[in-house]
């Protein structure tokens, strides 16, 4: 294994020089974490505004051992809700006194689609309208809309609130969690404070090796952004690890079990019906999901619908009183470029669409989970059923991997695929490592994963239109044209490999303002190039009179000229 | 600098295990190098049949102070060509005896397009049809057409012929070549082999430091696939490297000495017209082509159209007696977000569709270099006016990067577009590596620069449904699904990489045949479950009787149930 050492409070400056995070302060009293990123003058010393950026790091500096701050704490409280006795003492389980937290649960309507419903303007809307730079009204509508989801469980107060649907950002879930092979408690703990430092807006915690409920408490009280967790992994653990031993009730005890610790949205593979399952025996790879594995396991062996599909009602009610949101799993995505866009898969995300309309009779919040591995021309039919078929809700997709070929490099298989369903419409993109199909994911991989991914989302509001998106590539490109060498590193994804990449060739501190770098060296870099040639060509457009004036001929209007279609 | 370890005979076993070279004969006395990948019986002792994959890996064991046989030798001097005196000894240069060749020039029609026009079917097409597995009509009338090129200098024996036309599997190419800054001759023989090793189908050799014709002549007499340059580059370093100072006769010199050499390709940036120019001066980052600010700065100082652009049809006589093909080089291309699909980009397209047609008055085959930084919804646009403006001849694009916000991980930014644009029809793309605006690359940045191409390039064969395409991700997941590890390995394209991740947490040998990884552990792999699902489903389709029988939901015709038109 890979050693860890502990995230520090200086880990945010070591990942992002010259920035700062900055709260930025809203309606009803909210406060938005941002990263700003301070950038030198323009030749001539002109000023460069500072450029703010998203930001999930979360608070930082904290003793983990004492969680984050519940900034969510009086929101809550001031909704229909009662305190529940302490499950953890119940269950025999010793946390640190600072992990500890209230538990709560709701007695009257509480989830954000219930006051989405209603017309009502939640603190954690107000919160996202400042974090998305877009007005509350319209948070408020998508979520009332099913367009958009808020994940955030009542019992986790420690979340800085974010929004998963297609008018907002593209976001991307990290996915951590010990096996039965390797890791421990203080790995995940680790890699779910390295995951969002590096830009996680979601993490699932796929735990299914040992101490899985301690696990979680741990992440939960140290996660500033929405938990994601798979229970039937847990509910198969407490019947010995035998599917075909699994029952509802073990499985709603472990809802609940997980609803009262703060989860906040539960991977539920209630599409997998008994007669899909046939439709996979012929596939090159079966069933790849672990979940739909399975319960496609425990379908057979008791020849009935499972208990997700026969009870979906009653996992409705558990949700909506803890505000918990469904990410409705894709149980039969496809796990290889043969088995894309196939019978099996699409029957279930038809299901899913179904489901999602009795999840809205509940107020229950939903997404659909989508594949897996797809080649780039089957892409967008996935987009436009799920559209379709599931009443555009949030679309949560796994890549899709664009090829089988890679393993080794499988984040760059599924990041062409993400991007790719990220710009046709999906909401939040679950990364893949490098390790996928191989091993579990170390903190590097983990870094890796994230970094790939947040330029998957990044590519993909670029190619939406968002209005904000392109502002830091602007930034960025502006810095690199003018030798701002500092400002460009800084703004990259990850400032710290653009620096390291840059200095093992030139690792001088003249080379920061140096006009070339080692790929051309001094005479033949374009830009500095290109300089000299801007400066001619104003020069001759401020004198009016040179016969290469750009205006001329652009009115000449020859052949070999732009014609007016073009042009950005 | 990375220090350098020679490749040695044994690189290719240690690169791809329990493959082997073969040599698989064709019409015309070809030989044409696969490698094939063998492979363990599946359960029950089912054997599978070794995969052959596309080999650009070139001979292995040579000194490559002999470089390698001239295999087209005869081929050559069947045709009408003259031999030249030794220009190197001219020169005072000074080359082992094993690096030196007889230097040829044609004195009638030689090039491929010149034979397939007259319905000639030359020794490369039919080399080409074998490599490819599509027949040699269709070779010979793609390439009469235009719509594909054979880059083959009649003095460069050693080349394994390719051809690059979007009818075919799409190709990559790496960029190697030292600056001012970093490298030496033997460490671009090392890249040039080590990209070749794992799958670069082109290599440019952009040298812009010392000793440029003598790392031409290494790398000429040791590359088994075509070598692309720009001619003026070394140009500049004859006139003392400034700009204004380039003369005509000093770059026709220098496209002399180096078709003489072998050069398979060259980039001529005569697209880049005068009155273009100015369209860049507002630009985010004005003109980012080496070649294009060269060319561009000489235009502005001296007030005059290019020679490139005065003396093109020399340019193409010169070309077209040593069969050296055109790469129409896009020196406006877009540098950033901000810049892409302008006026000043789509002006210079629209006049190498020109030239084009000049190019092929001469029988010289051509190809269009294309962008650069360009967003996902912006892509497409650009695959369609090369085909409209450049009458479907082969387009040869860098990436394009689809956001510019991640220096580090611009291999990833540009494959996202480059994997698009392959699907979209570019024939050719230009990797990028991590390193990309931030320093010269080395040997690990161009290994992960090829095998980051060759997953864009998969992936586009994949989605235009290239017929053979498919045939290695099928192979790969059924190794996969059958937990034949080694197998699955050795399918990747890059096993290496592979093995060395699955053993970070699962060493053993026995691990390797384990139905399980790291990942999920044993009990929750999905696989190993999924085959127990499989046999159950598949004894149930047999027995004909149980009530959750495929066939019989597909023709209940539920609404529930998969549609007609869903489905692989």
């Amino acid at each position: 294994m890979t050693s860890i050492s502990p995230l520090t409070a200086s880990s945010f400056a070591d990942a992002f020089p010259n920035s700062r995070k900055i709260m930025v302060p809203g309606p009803a009293g909210v406060a938005v974490p941002m990263r700003e990123i301070a950038l030198a003058d323009s030749p001539g010393g002109v000023l460069n505004a500072p450029l703010r950026v998203y930001d999930t790091s979360g608070p930082q500096g904290h003793d983990v051992l004492g969680g984050l701050p519940p900034i969510r704490d009086a929101w809550i409280r001031a909704r229909s809700v009662v305190e529940l006795p302490d499950r953890d003492q119940a269950l025999g389980i010793e946390m640190p006194a600072g992990l500890r937290r209230t538990v709560r649960r709701g007695t009257g309507g509480l989830t954000q689609l219930h006051f989405a419903r209603r017309g009502e303007v939640t603190a954690e809307m107000e919160y996202i309208a400042v974090r998305e730079g877009i007005d509350a009204a319209t948070v408020m509508s998508e979520v009332a809309r099913g367009r958009a989801i808020i994940p955030a469980n009542i019992n986790h107060p420690e979340l800085e609130p974010m929004i998963i649907g297609r008018a907002f950002h593209v976001k991307i879930n990290a996915n951590i969690g010990n096996s039965a092979v390797v890791s421990s408690i203080e790995e995940e703990v680790e890699k779910l404070r390295w995951a969002t430092l590096w830009g996680a807006d979601t993490v699932m915690d796929l735990s299914t090796g040992k101490d899985i409920h301690e696990t979680r408490q741990w992440i939960l009280r140290n996660s500033p952004v929405p938990i994601g967790t798979v229970p039937i992994y847990q509910a198969l653990e407490k019947v010995g690890g035998v599917a075909e031993d699994l029952t509802w009730e073990a499985y709603r005890d472990t809802l609940i079990e997980q609803a009262e610790q703060g989860v906040d949205y539960f991977t539920v593979h209630a599409g997998v019906l008994l007669r899909y399952i046939p439709m996979t025996a012929h596939r090159m790879t079966g069933i790849v999901s672990r979940g739909g594995s399975i319960i496609a396991k425990w379908c057979l062996a008791h020849h009935r619908e499972s208990f997700l599909y026969t009870h979906f009602r009653e996992i409705c009610e558990i949700m909506a009183a803890y505000d918990v949101s469904f990410s409705l799993g894709d149980g039969l995505r496809p796990g290889s470029i043969a088995d894309a866009n196939d019978e099996a898969q699409f029957a279930e995300l038809r299901t899913q669409g179904e489901l999602n309309k009795i999840a809205w009779e509940h107020d229950v919040q939903v997404m659909n989970e989508g594949p897996g591995h797809v080649p780039m021309h089957l892409i967008k039919e996935n987009m436009e059923k799920q559209l379709e078929w599931c009443g555009e809700a949030p679309f949560y997709t796994l890549g899709p991997l664009t090829t089988d070929v890679a393993p080794g490099y499988d984040h760059i298989t599924s990041a062409i695929g993400a991007a790719m369903i990220g710009w046709y419409g999906t909401a939040m993109l679950c990364y893949v490592t490098p390790k996928e199909h191989l091993g579990l994911p170390n903190r590097d991989d983990v870094k890796t994963g994230v970094i790939t991914y947040k330029i998957a989302a990044h590519a993909a509001d670029l190619a939406k239109g968002h209005p904000h998106a392109q502002q830091r590539d602007d930034a960025l490109s502006k810095a690199r044209f003018e030798f701002r060498w500092r400002d460009q590193f800084n703004l990259a994804l990850d400032p710290v490999t653009a620096l390291a990449f840059h200095d093992e060739t030139l690792p001088a501190e003249g080379a920061k303002v140096a006009h070339f770098c080692s790929m051309c060296g001094p005479k033949f870099c374009s830009m500095r190039i290109s300089h000299d040639i801007r400066d001619a060509a104003l020069e001759a457009e401020a004198a009016q009179g040179m016969a290469y004036k750009s205006a001329e001929f652009r009115e000449a209007g020859s052949e070999i000229y732009v014609p007016e279609a073009i042009g950005s």
